[in-house]
């Protein structure tokens, strides 16, 4: 029974829709969450696409345009297909976030002309959102909140609301600002319905705000919403002006982007890639790592090259050289990870970069320890050869303790001069510490060739 | 001034806590947000927080405890600073989600003689909730809900939701049931203030509701509310029963804690590290991958000394070991990453294995062939040896294909047989193919071995 009520006759819908059948398609389709009209919007081929913008209105249109998530080079060719004044009347109608969101994938023409044909006001309210830069509190807030003055009873702050509420984004919380639109206080919807009818908003508001400055990062407005469990979050300038609203909606979509970032940076895909992609636009996104990983890999075969001599003499060597790099590699991914992840819940800000390093020489120093240690007994007990186990046990232990290092204060310092970490990502540290974990084993074995003749 | 609003006096705070200025104390400390409590809360040592709760009423504690979010294994002892009856009032005072995550980490001792000094009414909603499994939608429900029936008016559903809005953990939708507890229909607090007062809610609510099951598991609840962009969604059990509901601030967590493990399993850090924990816990973290590694390493190593004769025939062919493994391995994280995020996204579902596959197949025939072409020149040109860079490039060829399925096949189907895929971490996808790599360059080169002499 559960099953049926969440999800929909995606049939019906399909028949319906072929056959014409406008007042039947309306009944089953209007009565739908705005979530599942997107989803069978996506599902459409370009003809249905068109009957279905003569059977909803552009209003209609707009609850279903703001729930689609497109990949961004669609949006264009999915807007041509309405005419240039219901995709105006629908961009109107649509939360002036999510209608920026849609503008900012189309060309400045079409943009242009669009804006021109629509209703001044809503014109404007797009205007306004569209110069902010990506991914900053701007870009992503809203013009459609609640503002009221302090200076009123509960009762009259009630008329206002609901009189609002239809174009408001959210009314939960209801933002109070002075004659020249400072904010200065804030209440919730939950607080003036327990409060008297005639209190004053003065009394009953929380005159301590917590806001986010309009150009603030996306990702520490995610942080701050999230920690204090907001549904919305007030954006201002520098002069404390109210200029917008971030709603947690918004906030979920940015936490779940900028972990897939993260993400994708660690495995090397230099985009986003998804299984929804053809094979060709897939190889695009991840090529670029891996050239650039071979023509490092090209320096550490030129570096292995450079000790020819000693591989000539001492060829078990040879065995060995994916066992160090790897490790030393993962463990570089690993003080990377711990780092970018530190960065991005703000652990950061409470520690100097002094005392991380600390911290990550002491972790490499056990680390390093344990495994070259297993490492010298296992060569040992399976070669035979002490001074070869000693080698390599010894090669791991420099290297991991190197590498944690490198894997910790690459990212540290982008951050510091304002480079995203992520970008550091794992292929790329991954392949400095094969570098570096190789000249130390094949460096140790040179300067000690000796004893393993 | 955004600053000071944001901020706190942290500084007078703990002046006032040690000179035992119980008032004033008290006027700035609960004129803070409940979350800045919670951070001056966690910045005290033991001696002070026992000062704090002589100041502070079980009541306002239990606000303070709500957003204090604690590594796992210090509950026990702050909770132990306190004396019984005062922690039992704090739990039953908190919502009762955040008090079971609290007891969750507990004693089973020390929970029962709690619940027993506790309120009744207080330890049976508790109770209810303790007994639901760990990342289940029934772990992260909570049952201070407004649930009415659809036989009333407006005004009547008002006046209730007035009453039980102390109570609530959200007053935001209000859940519609019949006279057995099933759940028929919802309305959000927005449709209840824009309604006549004489309308009946049976008119006004919706009937499709959006539930998950009890026994869901948590990602899948955090996926729906994302892209219903809810506030709260309701649980129910395989009869329709409303148990309780989700809030998006726990729904926002658990991406965040999720997308934090996914992304420390590709790195291969075995449980969650953070730059908090001192360098032995962290290295406890990292180690078991590292050891594993070593074990695998030392299989490519075997591996290699069985080639032993074709390496001292042609020592040239060890300098480019790391490059081959680096890029097979590379390439089975970027395809693991890819088919990780996709599980997590739910994209899975649209596609058949086989579908997947092959589209994998030919963007490991894109980034192979391109990959490989790119390095017969390079080391042609470099080396002047045809057969050695045809070999290198070859083997590069073969072993992003095969990487590239690896990298794909395993994580989906661990999804099949109900294994998180996130498991299939990124070392062991590397080392795997490390080895395959391996075996394919060393194979090709003793097969070919007359060409190189």
């Amino acid at each position: 029974m559960t099953e049926d009520k969440n999800t929909f006759n995606q049939e019906l819908l399909f028949e319906l829709l072929e056959k014409k059948e406008y007042e039947k398609f309306r009944l089953e389709f209007l009565d739908l969450h705005s979530y599942d009209q997107a989803t069978f919007f996506l599902s459409l081929e370009e003809e249905q696409r068109v009957t279905l913008y003569h059977f909803l209105s552009p209003e209609e249109m707009a609850t279903v345009f703001e729930n689609v998530e497109q990949p961004e080079d669609n949006y264009q060719d999915v807007m041509a297909e309405m005419t240039p004044e219901y995709a105006a009347s629908m961009l109107a109608n649509m939360y002036v976030d999510d209608a920026v969101d849609v503008l900012n994938e189309l060309d400045k023409d079409q943009v242009a002309s669009y804006l021109t044909i629509m209703d001044k006001e809503s014109a404007t309210e797009i205007k306004e959102l569209l110069h902010y830069e990506e991914y900053t509190a701007g870009s992503i807030m809203t013009t459609e909140f609640i503002a009221i003055s302090s200076n009123q009873t509960v009762k009259s702050a009630m008329a206002i609301l609901k009189r609002e509420a239809p174009d408001a984004e959210t009314i939960y919380y209801i933002y109070v600002v002075d004659e020249v639109e400072r904010l200065v206080g804030v209440i919730s919807l939950r607080d003036l319905i327990i409060s008297d009818d005639d209190t004053m908003i003065a009394e009953v508001m929380s005159d301590r705000v917590v806001s986010v400055s309009v150009g603030e990062d996306q990702e520490e407005v995610a942080r701050k919403m999230r920690d204090y469990n907001f549904l919305a979050m007030p954006v201002v300038d520098f002069q404390d002006h109210l200029l917008g609203i971030i709603t947690v909606d918004d906030i979920v979509d940015v936490i779940d982007e900028e972990a897939s970032d993260d993400y994708s940076k660690l495995a090397g895909v230099s985009d986003v890639d998804t299984l929804d992609y053809n094979p060709i636009t897939s190889a695009k996104k991840r090529l670029p790592w891996l050239i650039i990983l071979l023509f490092l890999g090209m320096m550490t075969a030129s570096l292995i090259g450079r000790f020819e001599s000693t591989l000539d003499q001492v060829p078990v060597l040879a065995a060995f050289i994916p066992l160090i790099a790897g490790m030393a590699g993962n463990t570089g991914t690993q003080a990377l990870a711990v780092a970018v992840r530190g960065i991005a819940k703000g652990e950061m800000a409470q520690q100097s970069i002094i005392k991380i390093l600390g911290r990550e020489l002491g972790t490499g120093l056990i680390t390093g320890s344990s495994s070259g240690i297993v490492a010298t007994i296992m060569i040992y007990l399976w070669k035979g050869d002490f001074y070869v186990a000693l080698l390599v046990g010894f090669s791991i232990f420099i290297s991991l303790i190197i590498a944690t290092l490198a894997g910790a204060v690459i990212p540290l310092l982008m951050h510091k001069v304002k480079i995203d970490p992520a970008v550091a990502s794992g292929p790329f540290i991954t392949t400095i510490n094969d570098i570096i974990s190789t000249l130390i084993y094949f460096g140790f074995a040179t300067l000690f060739l000796s004893y393993f003749l």
